[in-house]
């Protein structure tokens, strides 16, 4: 130990070492963890750096952090090779001598033997330790971790793997970092919100979660976009779990006011969950016939365990005639009105409900892009039918260009007005071009 | 302009700034498309940073940046709240004063004139302007960005918004960035390959391309791995892009020699690309019939434009009834080898191709988990067969269990086994729990 002991943590800052991380498309992802983890002590993230494998680079970078914040954790370049620097940088910035630890060369050497192979002399690198470092056990690799208190401040260093960063990093919280928090927690809640763009929805809620930020405790709000989506995350700090819990009960109730049934999740549920949850509960089950979507309605609604209870047969139906052999649309539907019609989406789910026996059908056709649009039906317009034996929703939207993106967003929509037939709420939300409150038959 | 001018640009940082950027699960993305603009001009990213709304956190790492590299790029923090404070942070390291300018006011009045509001004051704060700094116009949104020439440095400021951030960031890459790059270029060429894991692609080729680290031109490689598909990042830096075409066709020549038929892609394209331009040589269609993977196949066929001319159907077959009264799979092969079985497989591949008049049928059925697995076929076991009229190619796979891993892994072995059959290798690759080397009818 040099210096005073570490304060109550409140602050940490996240260092991902190496110059692979620095190549698009590779984003940093351990920080993610790292964030939840450390969120869930109260400690929150204020800044994440990416430095490549370059000792000076890794050096300024520490020290920036340093300045900064009580924690600091490193990520990476702890391999045996010359490339593999994080080690060196980080005795040079606590200006501690690296030592040999002939307990980690032993533990190195036996992982070679295990495997009938001899420890390259390289690796001897990986048990060079700054000294009055403590060792964190890598029980799925060569390199160990390391936790070092310097200067009333702590650093910890982690393997980049993250199949061995996530159990080292568990274990170092729950043994070091925990004891040094404080009393208090971050809590959060997602509420996430489908029918809304990003700024209906900071219009409706901005003078609600405003006034949150000047009560005690406050509740911080962060709004977060993807297709056809809109998540508010919300977060406390309180010691007690239940007065946040209590708290965040109370935020999420007037927001719940504002945002009407458009708000579809506040305890974490995906969009697919709801639906899969809102079959559950009615034992129905859903049949999906796709056209410009692919597959993608499909494949969300079977990514939730358990789909298999409510999902028998969903169809993709790319060309006409299959949509004629197949689901029983008509020909002369298709010729007058064109595959990109009402008609046809609700010919659509009618046709893959009925021949599959389900409660509740999904058609979706559209034009995704880039060819295919035409002057009334151009790039973007997809219609999506929902059809139920008593309930009938078609809607027309036109979504923002981008083959990927207007599938992204026609997916959802799809997952959305199912949920939207499944409670009964006729909404249709942002993006709707024709469709109006929902027609019965 | 202050000090020296900038000499010929090597190195970047980039500098990220808002709180909500270090919320999980948000990661910064537009620094993926500032390193790529910048890597064609031969500019290299040697670190990243994230920062929340902190002026003195802001600061401490643009100075960091900026003892580091030639041109910093900020992003963000350039609204007109309280919290937008990235013009601060910016004029006090570079010791300037902030300056109204006249005519970004005008610009900001008139953008909301035309909407029919009036300006609010608070708007008046993006109109302040660090003295000498450029102003680059933004076409979509309120806030300007910042070219600054600082003590032979570049600071570039620009909005956050993704939208607003890549023409701006097109057009200062263009006019300033340009004339002070050097000569050289970054080139870059991504090999894709499927059926290795990366310890084995590394083992193949890290004897060849450390080679290149000592050659004249260097050709630099970084690893990058995604569920079953490991990708090759070749990179060269010259003047002439014909040499480094050519560097890099023999570089990639010597790779495809070690890889044979597991290297799928040598110019960027997708796997689904791959087996959609082979269909399309062929004059083909596929048809794929789905259980565990549950649309993912479909989808990423259909995610490449222009797939209509070879996919016209695919079938989710996720209830065993359904999979004989759709697909013709026989109830006694259910009974007697269950639904995750070869002959299962097969039936499905066989089944959708048939009924669809397809010349390539692909069935998948597996275990994705997390329920569901027996000691014969725990989870993770997935069954992949591909036929065409002529052939047959039915493997076993024990994939890393994790729903979406596991479905990952089946949707990416199936395109690649259809693509297999499609250029007549045999090969099967990891992961591969039985099946041998392609049986034929």
């Amino acid at each position: 130990m040099t210096g005073p002991a570490v304060p109550p943590l409140r602050w940490a800052e996240i260092i991902a070492v190496g110059t692979e991380l620095l190549v698009p498309p590779r984003v940093d992802t351990n920080s993610l963890y790292i964030t939840e983890r450390l969120n869930e002590y109260g400690i929150e993230v204020r800044a994440k750096t990416v430095v490549g494998d370059r000792r000076g680079d890794m050096e300024s970078a520490l020290r920036a952090a340093l300045s900064r914040t009580e924690l600091v954790v490193l990520c990476g370049g702890l391999g045996p090779t010359e490339d593999d620097v994080t080690r060196d940088a980080v005795a040079a910035v606590i200006e501690r001598p690296l030592e040999e630890d002939g307990g980690v060369v032993d533990a190195i050497r036996q992982r070679f033997a295990a495997r009938g192979a001899r420890m390259p002399e390289i690796n001897r690198r990986q048990a060079m330790v700054p000294r009055g470092a403590v060792l964190l056990p890598n029980a799925l690799g060569t390199a160990p971790g390391l936790w070092i208190e310097h200067d009333g401040r702590a650093v910890v260093v982690l393997p980049g793997p993250p199949g061995e960063l996530k159990p080292m990093f568990d274990r170092v919280v729950a043994d070091r970092v925990a004891p040094l928090a404080g009393d208090s927690r971050l809590h959060r809640r997602v509420l996430r919100i489908c029918g809304r763009t990003e700024s209906e929805v900071d219009e409706a809620t901005s003078p609600v979660y405003s006034r949150w930020l000047h009560e005690e405790p406050a509740v911080f709000t962060t709004v977060l976009t993807s297709p056809a989506q809109v998540e508010l995350h919300l977060t406390t700090r309180l010691a007690s779990a239940s007065a946040a819990s209590a708290r965040l009960d109370a935020a999420t109730a007037e927001l719940a006011l504002v945002l009407g049934p458009d708000l579809y999740s506040t305890d974490g549920r995906t969009l697919e969950e709801t639906v899969g949850a809102l079959l559950r509960e009615r034992a129905w089950r859903i049949a999906v016939a796709e056209s410009c979507t692919g597959g993608l309605v499909s494949s969300r609604l079977t990514d939730v365990p358990g789909s298999s209870d409510y999902v028998t047969l969903n169809v993709v139906c790319y060309s006409n005639e299959s949509k004629v052999s197949w689901l029983g649309v008509s020909q002369s539907d298709l010729d007058s009105c064109g595959a990109v019609s009402e008609s046809v989406a609700e010919a659509m789910a009618d046709g893959v409900r009925e021949r599959t026996g389900a409660s509740l059908g999904i058609g979706v056709t559209g034009i995704a892009g880039p060819g295919g649009g035409t002057e009334a039906k151009p790039v973007g317009t997809v219609v999506i039918a929902v059809t139920t034996a008593d309930r009938r929703v078609v809607r027309t939207f036109r979504f923002p260009v981008g083959r990927t993106r207007v599938r992204q967003f026609a997916a959802q929509m799809a997952l959305d007005l199912a949920r939207r037939v499944l409670v009964g709420s006729g909404g249709g939300g942002a993006f709707v071009f024709t469709g109006g409150t929902g027609r019965r038959a």
